[in-house]
């Protein structure tokens, strides 16, 4: 490993050269809307993704994977019980997986759904302010998809979430916030672009998975602190080279590809023991 | 509110710049083909989607929404049970709904289904000439999903809609066709790349959605007009910038986020009384 | 006609001529994270894609349609019944199909699935190596839905495929094989690139179902043929625009576009009878 941990104790760019080398198969059982964006977002930074996410299936790839995305943006019946089977299965092979509670607060039916899977230990959870909240069984703000509250406002839900069920948990916003049990990061830098991109969350929270299946040396926190910087990287280059939200979105995957661990490394990071 | 009304009374500028203002929550239920696009074409254009297309959340989310668009284009088993609970919840609460009749004619289920939910009052209805000959009643002339008879072969059908059901009727072609009962409008230009781009006809129902929700004061006719006007005009400038589908794709996006108010003010329309 | 048969005797230009020139229609039945970029490489390379594939309308549709291709990279239980249906009514109407076995071999309930939809004579079977060996009966090598094998390791269960079922069986590589009882072909170039991209293998299944669709003068084998070649031409013209997997994707869409039938005839290809 020729990576050089960070003076604060946190490796980004470990995980990140790890992934590349080994291109880690990444289990997304995610919504219908963006299955597609998600699995190129994987497959430009360098991972293998696998969108097997039904019943009877489920579970086997699950076994199989480094890492299992659990995204409820469209948690149809049978995908709610292929949830189930791949949850169970990667809990029962200690394999890392991680909760996008997308909409969660703002619709009932997932809000229940995502909670009841809080049992099942994730290593990580990301989601915006509002839906942490809910996640955490604060009232609901949001309204649906997108993030209407502050960052900052979302600090007692993820601690609470974080220190209940062990996760790491991130909460996205101008400022992504990272809350472990042993300690908390804040990640700035991005692109507003990306809330004009449907499945810009989404594509993190997978990365989120490939890169903790990546943090074996470093801690998830490294591994979902990385993930994070790569996608503030990469979408500040690729807002330097685009005209609008379409062009933003193919020069943000060409970003997620040509970001190197020594970038990552060089992204300023706060950190509070 | 700074826009300027036409001479001819439509108001096209209106609904855009409330759209850019308010960024209304427009729910789609739609085919499996499109979720990704449609969601895209709405976050480039102003609006912010939500994709919630199940049985259990479907008229909930509806009841929060600003406008729904149900598209027809999949119409799965769960996707006519989630369908049929929006609508109704979207009438309940007075929310328009748009209907977008994907493949109606070519394929014999999705035609009773899509007759059916005519009962429901749609605010609007969005397809090519095909598909809204096949949705008045006519014997069917489409292969499925691509237009293969003129506009104006469309024009009896599409008044027969707008009078049995109230909706506003907009048909699809080289140049557009918006029928309500108290006026007719044709809107020119466009591209001919739309039709080389899946999605093209069903994002522009989602924009359809999104415009009749922002137009209480112009009338559902001006936000319909609008969305048509709107896909003319960035499509027109995509078509200068794209050496395929591909990157017309791309520049597509970037053109839906830059079109003006002023822009769609200024583009010619014809009205008849 | 005014191709011009290639001096070995298998014709690229033909099937591609006639594909521009009468936009088959190509239903496809395939797995929910590429069905966007599908319909987009069918529409750009110049035929209609029509995606039913819901139980009820699947047969109807099959019967229509030019050809059909099944994928069963997510084979829900509805998609089975639809794929059952849709085979069914192709082989009744002798509308050539083709099976795309993604992810045979790495997970068991597809496995068996595709092995059963064997017995309905698919005119064309294209898969990776891994997924070719172990559609032929040979034990699992794949770990899901890359290439874990070298191409010519799956020859022996290419003939087999071949032999038994009379289908034309393509393995996809760095260099394509094309297997057919009478001869067997090999079609070297392309692009890495293609690897980077989801869907880059299932888009290719769906150009190979058009081009068999417009093969009748050539054979099965030429129209397989034709569409590996399209996308060799069109991956390597895309490959020389791209700074990274987005401008890729893009860049290839308007490649598909622009390949005309005389650069198909221009490249080369090995032959043994």
């Amino acid at each position: 490993m020729h990576t050089v941990a960070r003076p604060n104790g946190v490796d980004l760019a470990g995980p990140l050269e790890r992934m590349r080398r080994e291109a880690p198969l990444v289990q997304c059982l995610t919504n219908a809307v963006v299955t597609n964006v998600t699995a190129n977002a994987l497959l430009a930074a360098g991972a293998a993704p696998v969108m097997a996410d039904l019943p009877g299936e489920a579970a086997e790839c699950a076994a199989a994977a480094s890492a299992v995305l659990v995204n409820v943006g469209t948690p149809h019946d049978a995908s709610r019980v292929a949830m189930r089977e791949a949850v169970a299965a990667a809990r029962a092979s200690g394999t890392p997986w991680v909760l996008d509670p997308v909409g969660v607060g703002a619709l009932t039916l997932r809000t229940g759904f995502a909670r009841e899977l809080l049992a099942d230990r994730p290593a990580a959870i990301r989601g915006n302010a509002s839906e942490i909240r809910a996640l955490a069984g604060e009232a609901a703000a949001g309204r649906g998809v997108d993030a209407t509250c502050d960052v900052d406002s979302a600090l007692p839900a993820a601690r609470r979430l974080a220190r209940e069920t062990g996760a790491v948990v991130a909460v996205s916003g101008p400022q992504d916030l990272v809350v472990a049990r042993e300690r908390e990061l804040r990640i700035p830098g991005g692109s507003a672009w990306l809330t004009r991109l449907t499945g810009g969350g989404c594509s993190l929270g997978a990365l989120v998975a490939a890169l903790v299946a990546c943090a074996a040396d470093a801690g998830p926190t490294a591994g979902v602190a990385a993930a994070h910087a790569l996608y503030a990287e990469a979408s500040e280059r690729a807002a330097g080279r685009a005209d609008g939200p379409g062009s933003f979105a193919v020069a943000f995957l060409d970003a997620l590809a040509e970001v190197a661990p020594a970038d990552l490394a060089a992204r300023p990071i706060e950190v509070a023991a």
